[in-house]
C-alpha cells in the first residue's frame, strides 16, 4: 500500500538476498522508520515487542525468522532451537506455528548446503501466498460491501473496525481492511469507524494512519462508542480481522471485539471476520475455551506514548503503579455472534460445516 | 469518604456561610486539590470543565450555584439567567435540570431580600439528602452482594464497575460504589475491576484512586476487556451508575455501559444501575431514542494527559489532528438489558411499573 504515495509492504528481503527489512510498527504513526532483521534473535524481538504484529505478518515475519538462522548456521540444532524460540514469541497468532512448522517441514529434510537457500525462497513463497490470500480477502468482502452500498439512497457505507487489520498487520492489503480498500478502488463511498483499541491503540495509531494514507474517509471512535453508534444506526457493517479461528468458526481476535459483535448482533449489524486460512486452527472446536490469550504487562495500560509539546515522542505514566492492572490481549466471539467469515475462497458461515466446504482438504488434515 | 485517612465530602459551604468549596477532580489522580466557587460563572465553568462531574454532584453543585448567582444580586433576573445557564452547562444528567428547578421554584416566590439565605439553606438540604440517598442505596446494594458472597465457597465478590460512580459522583457515599463499599465495612471480601474509561479515563483516574484510599482490593482493566472476563467466569455482578433513567427504565450513563450490559446479558451476570430518584426523568419513556447525548470534544479523545518523568504533569498529542474524532459522552443501556434499578427506596424493577411502585408520587407528577 502507499506510504507518502510510494508503495511499500511490511516486510520485504533486501537486495543481497538475505537481509530482511520490516516497518517499525511500534514507531507508528509519528514516524516512518525501517528496521533491519539479520538473526532469529532479531526476529522474535521485533514479533516480542510488536515491531511486527498482526497475525498474518508474525506468520510472514516467523518464516523469514527460519531463513535467518539458517544463515547463521545451518545445523539440525539451529533450525530446532529457531523453531523454538520463534514458536514461543507470541502465544495467539496460529500464523505463527503455522509458518514455523511449514519451514520446518520443508527444510528439514534437506542436506544442510541446501537449506539456507531454501528458506529464503520459500519464505518469499509465504510472504507473496499472503499477498494474495489478503487480495482475495478483498475481493471477497468487496461483493458484500457491495450488497450494502446498493440499496442505500446516499451517504457512505459506514464500516466499523477493530485495531489493525489493514495491510500493516499482513504483507500487503490486510485482511479487515482489504475489502476496504477494494470498495474505495471500485468508487464505492466508504467510511470507516476506526476504533481506538486501547491499551496498545492500535486502531488510533495504525488503522488511522494506514486509511488517511490511502486517502479513505474514516474516524476515530474510542472502544466504548461502537454500541452506541450501532443503536443509532450509523454503522452498516462490522469487519475485524482474527489472530484464530477455530475449526467451528470462533473468532479470536485484539480484546474487545467479542463487545463489538454483542452490540452488532444486538442491533441487526452485520459482523463478519475476515480469515485468512492460515489463521484457521483445524484442532480447536471450541475456541472460547481453548485458543490461549495472552497475557501482556500492565504496564501498555498504565503507560502511553505520544508527542509533548507537537514534537517530542515521550511516554507518560498514566496512573501510580500502585493499582494492579490486568491486560489480556485477546478475546473469542463465539461462533453464534458472526454473521460469516470471508477466506481467500470466499464467504464461509461461522461453523464447522462451513469452514470444511471451503476448505476440505485442510480440515480433513487436522490432526 | 476518606482521603489519607481524613473525611470529605466533595463539596462544602465554607466557615464564611457563602463561598462553596469543591475538590477540582481534573487534578486526580495527582494532585488533590481544593477549588473556590464564588459566583455562578465559577459553578458553570466548574461543571462544564468536569472539575466537578458525576450527575448528583452536577446537581448539587448546580444548587449552590443558584446561591451563589444570588450572593450577588437578589433580583428575578439575576435567578433567572443563572437558571439558564447552569441548565445549559451539561446535557445528558437530569439531576443538573432537576436541582436547579427545584431551587427556582422554592426561591422565585420568595421576597428578594429573603433568597439569599434561602438559596443558601436549600443548596445545604439538597447535599445532605444527597448523602442520605447515596447511603440508602450502599444498604440496599449490599443485600445483593451479601445475597451473591452466601453461595461462594472461596474468593472475592467480583465486581465490574464502568467510569466513576463513587464518593466523587456524588456529596458522599457515591451510587455505584456504595454498595462496595458497604460490604466491604461489612466485612465481604470485594475485588472491584475497574474499567479504564476512555476517554477521561475516570475508571483509573477516580475509581481506582477511590477504591485505593478506602482499601479495597481492585484491578484496573481497558474497557475491552470486560465482556472476555465474564466469558471466563471472573466477575460476579455489574454495578453502573446513571446520569438519567428514563420512567421505563432505560440507563443512560457513560459511554460504553451498554457494551457491557450486552455482555452482562450474554453470560448470565446480574448487570444492576444505581439510580438515586433524582436521576429519573420521569417524562421520558423511550431513552434509547429522547435521552440527549453529550457531544464532547475530540481532544479529550486525541490527548491524554499523565505524569512524565514521575512527577510532571503534561498532556500528550495520541495521533495528528488530521483525523477526525467522534466523542459522545454517554449511552443508553434499554431496560431489557438490566437486571434492576437499586434506588433509595429499594431494588426496581427496569420498568415502568417497577419505578412507579416505588415513587408513586413522582411518577404520578409527570408532565
Amino acid at each position: 500500500m502507499l506510504v507518502d504515495g510510494k508503495h511499500y509492504r511490511t516486510i520485504w528481503l533486501d537486495d543481497d538476498g538475505r537481509t530482511v527489512t520490516i516497518i517499525d510498527q511500534t514507531k507508528l504513526p509519528y514516524e516512518f522508520e525501517l528496521l533491519k532483521l539479520r538473526s532469529v534473535e532479531d526476529t522474535c524481538a521485533a514479533i516480542s515487542n510488536m515491531q511486527v504484529r498482526g497475525a498474518p505478518l508474525i506468520g510472514a515475519t516467523a518464516a523469514s525468522g527460519i531463513a535467518l538462522a539458517l544463515n547463521e548456521s545451518n545445523s539440525d540444532e539451529t533450525l530446532l532451537a529457531a523453531k523454538r524460540s520463534l514458536a514461543n514469541a507470541r502465544p495467539t497468532a496460529v500464523n505463527l506455528a503455522w509458518a514455523v512448522e511449514r519451514m520446518f517441514a520443508d527444510v528439514m529434510p534437506l542436506p544442510a548446503a541446501k537449506r539456507v537457500q531454501a528458506a529464503y525462497d520459500l519464505a518469499t513463497v509465504v510472504c507473496e501466498e499472503d499477498v494474495k490470500v489478503c487480495e482475495a480477502i478483498g475481493d471477497n468482502g468487496l461483493a458484500l460491501i457491495k450488497d450494502i452500498a446498493a440499496p442505500k439512497r446516499s451517504g457512505s457505507v459506514n464500516i466499523l473496525t477493530h485495531c489493525n487489520a489493514g495491510w500493516l498487520a499482513t504483507v500487503d492489503w490486510g485482511t479487515a481492511l482489504a475489502p476496504i480498500y477494494k470498495a474505495h478502488e471500485a468508487g464505492i463511498d466508504v467510511h470507516v469507524w476506526v476504533d481506538e483499541t486501547r491499551p496498545r491503540n492500535q486502531g488510533a495509531f495504525l488503522t488511522a494512519w494506514e486509511l488517511s494514507s490511502q486517502q479513505i474517509k474514516h474516524t476515530v471512535i474510542t472502544d466504548n462508542a461502537g454500541g452506541h453508534l450501532m443503536q443509532r444506526g450509523l454503522v452498516d457493517l462490522c469487519l475485524v480481522g482474527t489472530d484464530r479461528t477455530s475449526a467451528t468458526g470462533d473468532v479470536c481476535n485484539k480484546i474487545g471485539t467479542y463487545l463489538k459483535a454483542l452490540a452488532a448482533r444486538h442491533n441487526n449489524v452485520p459482523f463478519y471476520a475476515c480469515v485468512p486460512s492460515t489463521s484457521i486452527d483445524w484442532n480447536i472446536s471450541d475456541g472460547v475455551a481453548d485458543i490461549p490469550i495472552e497475557q501482556r504487562s500492565g504496564d501498555e495500560v498504565r503507560k502511553m506514548k505520544g508527542l509533548a509539546n507537537g514534537s517530542e515522542l515521550i511516554e507518560i505514566e498514566l496512573f501510580p503503579e500502585k493499582h494492579p492492572v490486568r491486560n489480556d490481549g485477546f478475546d473469542t466471539t463465539p461462533s453464534e455472534l458472526v454473521s460469516g467469515l470471508i477466506t481467500e475462497r470466499g464467504v464461509a458461515d461461522a461453523s464447522e460445516a462451513g469452514l470444511r466446504a471451503l476448505f476440505p482438504e485442510l480440515s480433513l488434515a487436522r490432526s
